[in-house]
């Protein structure tokens, strides 16, 4: 869905964008950065928290899904070009986010799966060589419970007529 | 408003978290590991983008804010502390963040003001020990001109009767 022109993307249709494992090592070096509270940057600390056990950022639960999501779209244009594709669809920015939500904590060793949903395609009379999709972004660990989601708009290029 | 408890919040009260200036060498950085994209990699490959130049990811803009909001929280902890408080009242987890927006683009060398401001008290039979807060928190360029903004929702302690 992410190297498509806006007419040729379905509504409901899924893309999967592999997984991360969230080491304790890699937890502890964003929260420096980013987020630095006990149940983030300390495993003994994190055992008196209301976590239990250390655990990531959401804002690092976050950046990991838009890693991966463009991961998957560089690959999918990638592989347009390698059959001779002369050109590939372009995204517009994202006009926001809503509702995002960090469901579960994300602990050290989980790994974490990400994926996305089509749920919504607007077409906007202002701009007409562009189509709005809505989209859910979801991260499911290893039991399949989710412990990420937010739905974002952004803008994907239409054919030519 | 963050070392507070609960009842001594205001609607309106405003928090002002600091600035920080998002050099090139920082941006590129963050993108390479979260947001692998021209735009926020590559100078000259930016130069060609709808940005025009390179421009930090929205999940960086995004990071450096809960950077911020939880160092100056540690600030007031720890200046309660150096007053002899015996203790602090506690934040509980965010239950998620709405409308998120990037809505400016932050460039390299840009400083970046936060800030945040309560927009909302609620407080709900289920939870008596603590209250809702609903605060928009944002980052102004040196134009003061926003370039993010978001909602987010997190319980803070109340007094004990």
């Amino acid at each position: 869905m992410f190297a498509k022109y806006f007419e040729d993307i379905r509504i409901g249709e899924q893309a999967a964008f592999g997984s991360h494992v969230f080491t304790a090592e890699e937890i502890k070096s964003f929260a420096k950065r980013y987020d630095y509270q006990d149940f983030h940057t300390d495993e003994d600390k994190a055992k008196n928290s209301m976590f239990g056990a250390l655990c990531a950022s959401g804002w690092h639960t976050a950046a990991v899904c838009q890693k991966l999501a463009i991961a998957h779209r560089t690959a999918l244009l990638g592989s347009l070009l390698d059959n001779g594709k002369p050109r590939s669809p372009q995204l517009g920015p994202s006009t926001g986010l809503k509702n995002i939500r960090w469901l579960r904590p994300v602990f050290a060793n989980d790994e974490i799966s990400y994926s996305a949903r089509v749920c919504e395609k607007r077409e906007l009379r202002s701009k007409p060589d562009w189509g709005l999709l809505v989209c859910r972004f979801e991260g499911h660990n290893r039991d399949n419970l989710p412990v990420y989601e937010v739905m974002a708009d952004f803008f994907v290029e239409r054919r030519k007529p």
